[in-house]
């Protein structure tokens, strides 16, 4: 059972903001809940249905606060269309959490104004695939924690670092070789560029519609571009972009 | 100027069984409704802002019909979050319209119950660049004409001829190895196979959760996998993984 006070109040972390004042973010449905649990994160509360307690008895006493709800009090609480057993909130690591998190295969995703949560999402779940754990990115690409990005990473958001930086300057100074993907840069061939942890380097990918800043630019010490074969489209989705970039230089 | 008559009757092509009845989609916003009139498709109808027929005044004479409309009866046409100056009704294609389409690059993109339309669009947008011209889908699968779809394909939707099949029963009778993307399968090298016009082959893609259904995979000559270096993530996004073994295969 949930007061009604208490529903409201959670109700207020739909606010992004509010999430942000606390150092928290939402984690929902059974799938990434299950994540959340195995992850080592902190889990504050956690409101689910009484069929996701009944699975998950022992798990969920593990949690600060636990509230059973009904479908209807999930509803309020959720982001997502179509709610599902359980939701969360997951107090975020700070950055220093991360370093226990192993091999990175040398590579680094740098993001340079990323603006749509479902791109996001989906070069943190390609990053955890091919074990980069360190992600860059310009102080306004779209949150980490945003739900829609936490969903679409399918618990990438549990094992990556991501940082929030001023990108520019960050490029500048790393003292790596920092591939940016552009339209007209050289083509990359697979596997030819030996990115690993003896050889690490950036990876640089630019806004949906407008591509890499001119600063951010400025610090790119390898244009690359993937050959455009068909020759009638006039580019490829970002984090199709980055998935095949990320395939060539260290799959 | 509209009248409310012509509106209401506009209004109800948002459901996407009245443009299957028609064979017409929609397509909306100023850089694919300019795709539209560049594709050759027919353009049934247009409505548009006073704003957007100024700058395509030639063009939007070569329209069946025209009707500026307001802000507000945009809103009431789109599908979309922020309707964006132009709505369109353009006609679909036969599947012989699409034999002018010229180099395939030799590989046949096959989708097995995709069902997010954003995969399914972020899909053909990658056929599109890599010069795939022809995907075959099973009749479960998202249709390529949702406005979502449209939205996603950047425009491939003008390029590409997509077949809804049979697909257990297609592969089986094609004639062409068939590359089955699965999370056990032989790693697939990059450039190793040699998929081209004279030594044509076939990519499947499963669903985003189940993966490739039975009675597909029956007909899967080569299971293919990419490397799950991270060892972390479960899966890889359908859109990704069909991105990064069309560039093994032909990149």
């Amino acid at each position: 059972m949930i007061s009604k006070n208490k529903l409201k109040e959670l109700a207020a972390y739909r606010l992004q903001k509010r999430c942000d004042e606390e150092a928290v973010f939402v984690v929902e449905g059974p799938k990434l809940a299950g994540e959340a649990l195995a992850s080592g994160f902190g889990i504050r509360t956690v409101c689910a249905t009484a069929e996701w307690r009944e699975g998950n008895g022992e798990r969920s006493m593990a949690c600060g606060e636990f509230y059973e709800v009904t479908e209807a009090e999930l509803e309020r609480l959720s982001n997502m269309k179509a709610p599902n057993q359980v939701w969360m909130l997951v107090e975020r690591k700070g950055l220093d959490d991360f370093k226990d998190l192993g091999d990175s295969e040398g590579l680094v995703l740098a993001l340079d104004r990323i603006q749509d949560p479902g791109n996001m999402g989906t070069m943190m779940r390609t990053a955890d695939w091919y074990g980069i754990r360190h992600i860059v990115c310009s102080k306004d690409t779209v949150s980490c924690y945003n739900p829609k990005v936490v969903q679409a990473s399918m618990g990438a958001v549990f094992r990556t670092r991501v940082d929030y930086v001023d990108l520019p300057q960050w490029l500048a100074g790393c003292g790596m070789p920092v591939f940016g993907a552009t339209l007209n840069g050289e083509p990359l061939t697979p596997g030819a560029e030996l990115v690993s942890d003896s050889h690490p380097a950036v990876l640089l990918i630019g806004n949906e519609g407008r591509g890499i800043s001119e600063e951010a630019l400025a610090a790119v010490t390898r244009p690359v571009t993937i050959g455009n074969i068909g020759g009638t489209a006039e580019s490829l989705n970002a984090s199709v972009a980055a998935a095949i970039l990320i395939d060539r230089l260290i799959g």
